[in-house]
Formats: C-alpha cells, structure tokens, sequence
C-alpha cells in the first residue's frame, strides 16, 4: 500500500492538526475581541495571545518539559482558558483536576495523572492543605488568586499573575506531532476510582472543527457564529467544559467566564454582557428558570445546550415559554464529548411548543464524521423504525483511545472495534437518536427489556414524589423484576400502593410493558447521587438489593 | 518525544479522515435531498450512496485495484460527483482531466499520470479518437452518453449507466490510510507542460471542514447552510471544483449540476431549481449579469463566491445593483484550492456599495487553521499597514505536497517549509489580505516595485482599451522599465501617447509611482492567453521583449 501513500517533498510542511493551530484566524479576524472573567478581568484576543505566550514562559522557566503533566485546580476563567491553550501548546499535558471530587479523590488523580505542576486557585488551599503531605510528585505549586490570600502552608513558586507579568511576551511554539497527549481528566463513573481519559491535539481540532460544522451550518435556530457571545456553564475542569471553549476562540466570538455557577451571578453576566450561547445540565437551567431575577429578565434567544443528563419535557417547554432555544448535545467523556445534537429543521420550527420538546430532547442527529450505530449485539446496526433498540457505538475522529494505566477498561470500552457508550436508544427515520436507557440499568423482566428511564419518568409524574430512581431486583421466576426507590416531596405523603396502581395505569393503557405489575415500590429517604448529581445506582443496588 | 504520545488500545479503532466519513451525516440528516443534471437527472442522497457503491462495484469489476488511476472526461454531472467519492474510497486515483486543454496536452497528462481506466463523455470522443492510438497505459474505456452515441472506433467496456445498473448496489468501503492520495488534476500554468497536482483523503476532507468552518460562522451576507441550494459554475475538472461540491455534499443540501456553462441554461436552472449558492470566474459572471433573460430575473440573494481571478470593482458593483452577494474566494491548484475568503463583518454590510466593493473584491479573510503570511524575502512577517507588500506563503492542513514526478518544481514551491503562492500582497490591520500582484510580474523600476496589475487596472479605465497587459522590459538605467501592452475597443481610435498620458495623470495625483513616466505604451492586435483565459505573460515576454 506505500506507493499509494502521497509523495513527500523533502521540504513540504507535514501540518499537525495542532492546538497552536487553532489560534490563527481569531487572533487575525477579531484581534479587539473581548474575553471576560466575572467583574475581575476583561481583556482582548490580542491579550490572549500574549497572555498565552507568557504562560508558556512561566511554565518553561518552571522547568515543564514536553511530556510533563501540569494540573490546575480553579473556578471557570480566562485562566482556565489560557490553560487550554499554553500547556498543551508548550508539548505538557493539562490535568483538569475535578474539583467537586472528594480530597481523598483528588490525591488519588494526582497520584494517577503523575502531576508535576499544580495550578491552585486559592479557595482550594483548604483541600491541598488536607492532601498535601501525600502527595508524591508535584515538584511545584503556583498560586491563583482573585483576591488578596490568606495565610498558608505551601511553598508557591509565584502567583499566576504575578509570574505572567515578569514573564517574556512572546514563545515559539514547538511543531509537535498531533497525536501527541494535550489533555487528561476523571470521570467519576458509577462505579470504582475515578478512571482517567485523554485527547490528543488531533482530536481536540477535530472535535472542534466537527462543532463548528454542526452548529454552523443549521438554520432558524441553535447556531453558533460570530456575532454570539458565549458563556459556558458546565465546568472547565469536565471535559474541557465539553470542548466549547475552543470552539468559541476558534470563532472568535466573545468569551465570559462565570467562575462559580450561582443563578444570580450567571443572570447578572447574561444580561450584562448580553450572552447568546451557553451550555448547561438540566439543573443548572431549572435553577436559573426559577431564580426570582429570572422573572424580571428577557431570555429569548438564548442558545442553550442542554447535557450531562435528559432534559425533560416539561423542563424543555419550561425554557421554550421563556423563548429560551434549548436542544440537547450529547456524549460523555470519553467521546470528547459531543457526538450527537438534536438540532430541528426549520419545518420543525413551526411545530407546537409540545410537538418541537418531543425532538428538542431527543438525544439527536450525530454531528459530521461522526459513524454512530444503534447497534444489536454483533454490532449490526438495528432499523431506523423508532422502535428498535440497541447499544449507541460510535467512531468518530475525537474519541478517547482508551482509560490511563487502565488496559482492561480500554479493551471493555472499544470492544470490536466500536466505542461503546453504554446508552441504549433507538432511531428514527429521520436519524435522530434517542436514549432509552444504559445498558447496564435496563432491567430484563420475563426476557422482556424494560427502560428502568422510562418507568422513573413514569413515576416522576406523581404528584407526590420528589425523585425516583428504579432498578432491576433479581427475582427466580421473572429473572427480574423493577423495584422502584421513591423520595417523597415534602409535606406529601406518599404511598406506595398508591404509586404502584399509578404505575400500573401507564401498562393499562400500553405505554409501557405490561410487565410493571411485577414492579415493587419502596419509599426512601433519599436517592444516592455521584459526585456529578446522576443517580448512584451502584450505591442504591448496594443500599436495596 | 514517543512516550507523550497518546497509546493506543489495540482494539481501538484508530480513525482516518476518509472521504468515505464524509458520506455519514448527509445520508443520516437529508437523504430525500435532491441531486439534479441539467434536464437530465433527478435523484435523492439515498440514490447518490447506491450508485456510489454500483460505481465501486463497477471499478472493481473492471479490475481497478488500490492505486490505480481512473481518469474522467466528462462535463459537471451527478456522474461526476459520484466518481469524486466512488474512486478514491475503493483507494484508486480520480484524474479530473482537464478537457479544455489542446488534444496534445490531454494526451500527455493521461500518460503522465498513468491513468488506467478512462471514463469519456461522448461529446469528447473526437479528442480521443485523435489521441487513442498513441495513449499507452489505458487498458479500459467506459463511455458516458447523455444521448444515443454516433460511430466510434473506441471498444468500451460499457456504458456509465447501464454499467452501474447491471452492478452490486452495496459496497464494503475499506478503511485507508488518510494520507492514501485520492485525486490528481493538472495546472495548466503559463510555463512549460500542465504540472500534476495531488490531494490525500485527509487534505481533501480537511479542506471540507475548513470551509464548512468558513461559510457557516460568517453572519449577515456569505453564508453557506442546510436550506441553501448548490450549483457550481466552475468546472469540477480544475480542483475538485473549488472542492464546494464536497462541501455541498457533507451539508446535504440540494446540488444541481448544469454540465456546460451557457449563460441561458445557467439562468435557468438558477430560477427553475431557486439555486442560492454558486462559484465562477468573473468572465462567468459578467457573461451572465449581459444576458438578456438576467433583466427579467430576480437574482438578489444569490451567493457567489468569485475567483480564479480578481474581480473588478465595475462588476463587483454591477453585482451588487442585483442585489447579488458576490465576494472574493482565493487559492490556487496547490492550495487545494481555497485558503481566504473576503468576508464582510455586519458592520461592513451597513456600508456603502462602493466601500463594500472594496472589501469584496480583496483577496480576504485566511480560513480556520490556515497560517497565511504576507512575508519578506525571509519569511518573516510584513506589518499589517495595508502598505508593506510581499508573498503569500502559507501552511495549511490541505496544500499539495508538491508536483507529480516533478521533484525540483515541489522543492521550488515548499523552499523554506512554507508553500510560496507567487502572489505580493498587502495585509491591512484587519487581517485583509489584499494581492498586488505576482512575485514575477512585479516590475522593479529604479530599486522600486512597481505593480503591473495596478498599472493594468488604470489603463483599463481609458476609454479606448479593451484589453491591457504590463510586463517589465529590461533597461540598463532603470534596471526595468513597464511595457504597456493594449489591445483597443473595436472601433476606437486608441493612441500611445494618450493613453501614456493618461497614466501619468495617475502618478501625479500620486496614486501610483511617479516612476510609470518611465512607461512605453504599445497597441498590438491581441493579448495572449492561457487555456483557462488568464493573461499570459510568458508568452508576452517572448514576444515582446
């Protein structure tokens, strides 16, 4: 096959799709663009770019050599931002610690990742206090801090502003090879230590230039383009605030950085900086919804990708009587993360609030060079009926290789050559995909596949109950059968009986198997959740089975 | 440096940018969408991906093996874009024959290349029948009839159509490597043969997602999304068609294909199909905006990339008083083609035609990831002043590695790591790039250069030119001295010495340099052209000098 391979010219450049690379035309067609952090910095791209190249040189003045992991540990900001860019840049490898992990937790992905540099805004001090004395190979700590710092214990070898500002302006940066590692981080998962995932430089462009390409292209609603303004709220330190940070600099659009996700902060900066495109969970956009200010405030045309967990439907018309443009982007970590996005057609614009929720969350319409499969067992893909379901395996040019020094787990993960995402979905004739349930919580009653999602949703809608979560009971005769854990809504009073006949109701009339009567109802004090607010179904099958 | 590179779990696949990836989310998002032919074709998505796995089917049993060439003479059509995808994805060679070259050319290319297989539109039987007995390598012809074909001597293996429908309609796609080259075509040039040119799936899929990036994040005027109609008026033989009908493809937008570029057919298709979003030369545009039927026409909102050559601020405006979105795209063969574009900021858009011509008709705005610099003689960069000229060299993650079988012109192209256009240019502090001229047209008058486009530009605007050529004659005081060329109106009396005075009205208004009093103004009977109709200017010198 060599010959085919195209003739080099010993003097023709072999472009790296390289992180560096994606500072070129923002920094060229929008230069006085401006780059917000809360009411504490405002800077320009031109800023940016030196900013970047200063970092670069603290960095390489530390003694971070190609290869070496630099760690950061700081509320979302311009920082963060530079972060993205500056290590990777310099041929280090950034670390975003997941600082809603636990401090035992913590010490372990910074044992793991093999950190040698760690970035800590103050307000952390207290956790590296409690772990530092474990801590084997961090060789030097830097400073961040918004405001003046409290005393401490650790040794810094400068605060970030500080060192920026002696540093030299500019640095030129290294060609590297693209699939060298720019970025590793945890994912919490349901289930053992935190496993960490990795991208390369290639895979960050790409994944870039795959939302570019998606959220360019459609029409009526949801884009993302030059005129918007961007602020994310999901955290920097999770999957690098799914990958939109670069995405928005590659526009060039302008950037504000929340730091911490309170309501009243993240309506104050929207209205004030006059956001147009955010990305949030559920709950962040229900608390937002609900914020008394919220009342007061114009959020039509806000852009806002919705993720991390389903957005219901009454969550979605919600937001859409608000005229707020909600859709759902999906993925997880390891797919960098965002493989689908459930954009409409501008047919579907003219649909009914009702009828536009329906497909606004929906798991979606897989983005370009995305090869996504609702796949049987074999790994066939099932018929696009709406009705058939089976696992969401996915190729794509920015998945994860793999889990770090976890081998088995990379073997489990890319089983036959698919990533396998442990979602099961169906699809319709129009190639939107939506998520039933994960493998692993489908529950099999009589041999019969029942949506432990579904059956929760069911149960949602009882007006006495605050949450739900639902598993599988092993059981010798049914091989399972669903037991179904109910918080009640204070001052409610639930019951169970009453729950159960609710439940039954639904199988009567043939919305789900008639398999539920089998299903046990048990109220509970409260539903486990991880560290990320999903539903711990490892802890509760621990708790209950 | 082996050990930051990202390991590989062994079952992971490791993704390629594949032409065949480009198919995934077109077929899943549209496949109802349209592809048209003239009069002659009307089918779905749906239908494009069977008959690109027929034509697989076709290939192979033809005997086509990875690395093989398969060359195509045919006008735009479907038949064409499903070659632009079927080839390369079986791992063959598409050689997009130049068919406006002389007979003698076409051969030459065809043994240059080594084509192996031959795809002829009937209506270019006649260059082959010239040809046949002396090409060497081919060793199939398949013919490609729009009408019932008259006598030949060539022994086809069959018919296009006929072909595809006796063949498999699924086809197993093998995953290539990405840098496995996908397609060849030859730059005429103004010196010596067509040099052959050569693009990898990967640059031809990164080329894509560049311009998706582009088109879709421009805002107000420019933008090319999912409701837009596609028809090219650039020959899909030179450069993929400026490699929009890919990029029309991965958006799944409705395509129609008008063959031959004749003004009336042209325009009617436009209105028939309500097309959106088309490309030509300026001579293609002019042709259309003269047409008698473009009076009656309603041509406002028509998106129309220009290039191939600069175009006029006269016919920039006469454009926009049609409310047409004309604007510059620029490249060449090497660069695959396009690496700027002449966007226009929402601000830009509020400004008079006049100022707005400006912008459009400038060589523009660099695409994502494309590093463009305006360099000196040592590649460093010029000041972003509108007024310090040099080359555009430029990386790119989709430029040519060189020539076929050409290893000194490769070398000259890629001298210092950076791909050298030939352009001077001028870059404004607002990224605008703007070409003076070519590096060897500049005239270097007393030390100073001079630019003959510009000086081109002012003779043009005297009455009695109708065509008008610059090159530099040598002169042992001045070093060089302009020639002005000019080929007068039919019926105009044109005169040397006006139209030298005129252009010394020009320098002393100081618009141009005061050197030009230096010019020697020469009519003659013609200007001589390049087979793609540019000014040929080593021919002139030849001539000439």
């Amino acid at each position: 096959m060599s010959e085919m391979l195209i003739p080099r010219t010993p003097s023709a450049h072999n472009y790296q799709l390289l992180i560096k690379n994606m500072l070129y035309t923002p920094m060229v067609n929008n230069p006085d663009q401006e780059i917000v952090y809360r009411h504490h910095y405002r800077g320009t791209y031109r800023d940016l770019r030196e900013r970047v190249c200063r970092l670069a040189s603290v960095l390489t003045g530390l003694g971070v050599k190609p290869g070496d992991t630099v760690a950061v540990m700081d509320w979302d900001s311009h920082r963060y931002l530079e972060m993205f860019f500056a290590v990777p840049m310099i041929g280090a490898v950034l670390h975003t610690i997941n600082v809603r992990l636990s401090p035992e937790q913590i010490l372990y992905t910074i044992d793991h990742a093999e950190d040698d540099v760690l970035f800590v805004n103050s307000e952390f001090l207290p956790i590296l206090e409690q772990i530092r004395g474990r801590i084997d190979l961090v060789r030097t700590y830097v400073l961040i801090a918004d405001e003046p710092c409290d005393a401490h214990t650790v040794k810094f070898a400068g605060e970030y502003e500080q060192l920026l500002a002696q540093a030299a302006s500019h640095f030129d940066f290294p060609d590297l090879d693209e699939n060298t590692r720019a970025t590793t981080f945890y994912t919490t998962g349901t289930t053992g230590l935190p496993k960490g995932v990795y991208f390369s430089h290639r895979q960050l462009v790409m994944h870039t230039m795959g939302l570019l390409a998606m959220l360019g292209s459609v029409v009526g609603h949801g884009g993302f383009r030059r005129d918007d303004v961007y602020m994310p709220m999901t955290p920097m330190f999770h999957v690098h605030a799914w990958g939109i940070p670069y995405v928005a600099t590659m526009l060039g659009v302008k950037q504000v950085y929340p730091g911490r996700y309170s309501p009243d902060l993240l309506l104050e900066l929207k209205e004030k900086e006059q956001v147009t495109f955010s990305h949030c969970v559920p709950t962040i956009m229900h608390m937002l919804l609900k914020h008394p200010h919220a009342d007061q405030m114009d959020l039509s045309g806000w852009k806002l990708i919705i993720g991390g967990a389903a957005m219901s439907r009454t969550l979605c018309l919600d937001a859409l009587s608000r005229g707020i443009d909600v859709f759902t982007g999906y993925g997880m970590s390891e797919t960098c993360p965002i493989i689908t996005i459930s954009q409409l057609t501008p047919g579907m614009l003219a649909l009914s609030p009702e009828e536009q929720a329906m497909i606004r969350c929906r798991t979606g319409l897989s983005l370009p060079l995305v090869e996504l499969r609702v796949a049987d067992s074999t790994l066939q893909e099932q018929p696009w009926d709406g009705k058939s379901s089976g696992e969401i395996v996915v190729r794509a040019p920015w998945l994860s290789q793999g889990y770090l020094k976890d081998h088995k787990a990379s073997e489990r993960l890319w089983d036959g050559g698919y990533l396998h995402t442990g979602d099961v979905a169906v699809r319709d004739e129009k190639g939107y995909v939506r998520i039933t349930d994960r493998t692993k919580d489908v529950i099999k009653v009589a041999g019969e596949w029942i949506s432990s999602l579904e059956l929760e949703d069911i149960v949602a809608h009882h007006h006495a109950v605050a949450e739900v979560a639902v598993i599988g009971q092993p059981d010798e005769k049914w091989g399972e059968r669903p037991l179904v854990l109910v918080m009640a809504k204070p001052g409610e009073q639930a019951n169970e009986k009453e729950i159960a006949h609710h439940l039954r109701q639904y199988a009567d009339k043939g919305v789900v198997s008639k398999h539920v009567v089998l299903a046990r109802v048990r109220l509970v004090e409260a539903i486990d959740k991880t560290s990320v607010g999903k539903i711990n179904k490892v802890a509760l099958r621990e708790k209950y089975l």
